[in-house]
């Protein structure tokens, strides 16, 4: 069993109230395969890069095990670029420049030994490549999808044949009004679920995640921190850690689609406190399994007795 | 034991995108004392109106059995009357217009039957006024507090020390970091209890609410609804649900709290599915149990065995 991931692997520039950092190491693709690598053994990375990505970026990815067969280098290009702001509000943020370099006409090949993979993660990009890269699988057991306001404001076509073939849709909440074109989320939930995506999960930020499945929504919080220094990355670390859990637990029902849900918002709470991934690379257990006891402790509403007892 | 509520009673006339009412009856107090009904025998109400309040207003409060010895009539005088407009985004509204009428120079005297109280209960209000209720009660064991952008502007020395004498305030995400002056909403939690209250609960509108106290942090969800018709009084409804179930069980402690919090959020819920405080006129018993069960359901998350089990 592996997780297939495939999305970007950037050069990022941020800016944050906090601080700024120049062509560090980012991507979609990037995020989401270091933060599956705490859960799950066997990652396998479908991207591309130039030849001006650090090979010190490279090792990283390596230590962490992760498969980098599916990593296409071209040696005559350079790496996706983006620059970024943040302001005080970490939930807003305005791009400063995307040069798509290598991700211009990028049809990635997936390699022959990732064909069995039974989790299919398909980080955020032009919705044709994410069927592509999906149509490549044999016959995954779990394909789990994100996508952004670009897609579903510019190939709105090309992105419903991709929900009709997805178990899974992670999205932001701002997205999520977008693509059902209904300001409550509940109702756009719905509505977004009948496109396909039998298991949908919204973000919301620092207002946490809500998770809606047959019958079922679920809140989880997200995770109060004093100090964020670079929201960057903080989705794809969610669904790095969502997919990566369940792949550890082998079985997607209700109750490890809601712990799947806190262990990414988990991950999420972490690659905030530093710029880039930084915090991804030498994790311990225990700083998870710390974090993980906190959002219970956050969420967990002590027993009614009795919910009502005098009328007044 | 009683809980005496100071705050307005007023004629609202709200827009929203569902529809439009006219000199509904509103004002905190109303909303607040209402809902703390269902939850406790003895409310009394201090507040004032003018000629204008229809009497089958008055009656809705009778019926909930509200004390309104401490509700001044000015028959010389127009009721405080608010205009405002909710968009789509129903955590945004616009004060269209403002008549104070009898809220200019209000002064409450706290009938002697009142001064008893063992839980005060200060709705928005200049901070000289609700200090003034406050030090006319003999010895409340319990004093909440709510506030609003205009006195945090207006009054800041006047609501310090309004502050200083408060056990619990309850205010919302953006009051809060403006009265910090910090806008992490963790570090302007430890700064507002600096100033007084030991335990603060921030409303967050659709986002839910935090709580907190010593050592202690708690966010509750909002439930998710289809139909919101009227955002209006659902701040006060949930300071109304809060108090009413601590007096219920006559203990404030940590796990009292959080599920005070769920009960505020519980009737809260309730009463934006109608224009004005209509849906807190007779509610039923089941109805109130439901939704609370609704709200541990929303957010319990099932217990993880193992939290973390490879590192990868």
């Amino acid at each position: 069993m592996s997780i297939l991931v495939v999305g970007t692997v950037a050069l990022d520039s941020v800016e944050t109230p906090f601080g700024t950092a120049e062509n560090i190491f980012g991507g979609s693709a990037t995020y989401a395969t270091l933060s599956a690598s705490y859960f799950y053994e066997t990652i396998q990375l479908v991207s591309v890069v130039g030849h001006d990505l650090p090979e010190s970026y490279l090792q990283a990815l390596h230590e962490r095990n992760i498969d980098v067969e599916g990593l296409e280098l071209r040696s005559d290009q350079k790496t996706f670029a983006w620059r970024g702001r943040y302001h005080y509000d970490l939930n807003e943020r305005d791009t400063l420049a995307t040069d798509l370099n290598v991700l211009e006409g990028f049809d990635p090949t997936v390699p022959a030994s990732y064909r069995a993979a039974s989790i299919v993660c398909l980080g955020n990009l032009d919705p044709s490549v994410q069927r592509s890269v999906l149509h490549q699988v044999d016959a995954p057991a779990f394909v789990v999808a994100d996508t952004m306001n670009f897609w579903i404001q510019q190939t709105p076509d090309s992105l419903r044949k991709l929900l009709a073939e997805v178990d899974c849709l992670i999205i932001n909440d701002a997205e999520a009004r977008e693509l059902a074109d209904e300001p409550n989320l509940i109702r756009a939930a719905a509505q977004i679920r009948a496109l396909g995506p039998d298991i949908l999960v919204i973000k919301k930020g620092e207002h946490g995640a809500m998770l809606f499945t047959d019958g079922i929504m679920f809140s989880a919080p997200a995770f109060p921190l004093e100090d964020i220094q670079d929201p960057t990355g903080a989705g794809d670390t969610f669904l790095g850690g969502f997919v990566g859990y369940l792949a550890q637990k082998g079985v997607i029902d209700t109750p490890t689609l809601k712990r799947a849900v806190i262990y990414g918002s988990a991950m999420a709470s972490f690659v905030v406190e530093a710029f880039g991934p930084e915090r991804l690379l030498n994790m311990e257990h225990e700083a998870i399994h710390k974090r993980l006891r906190a959002f219970r402790e956050l969420s967990k509403i002590p027993a009614f007795e009795v919910p009502v007892q005098s009328e007044g």
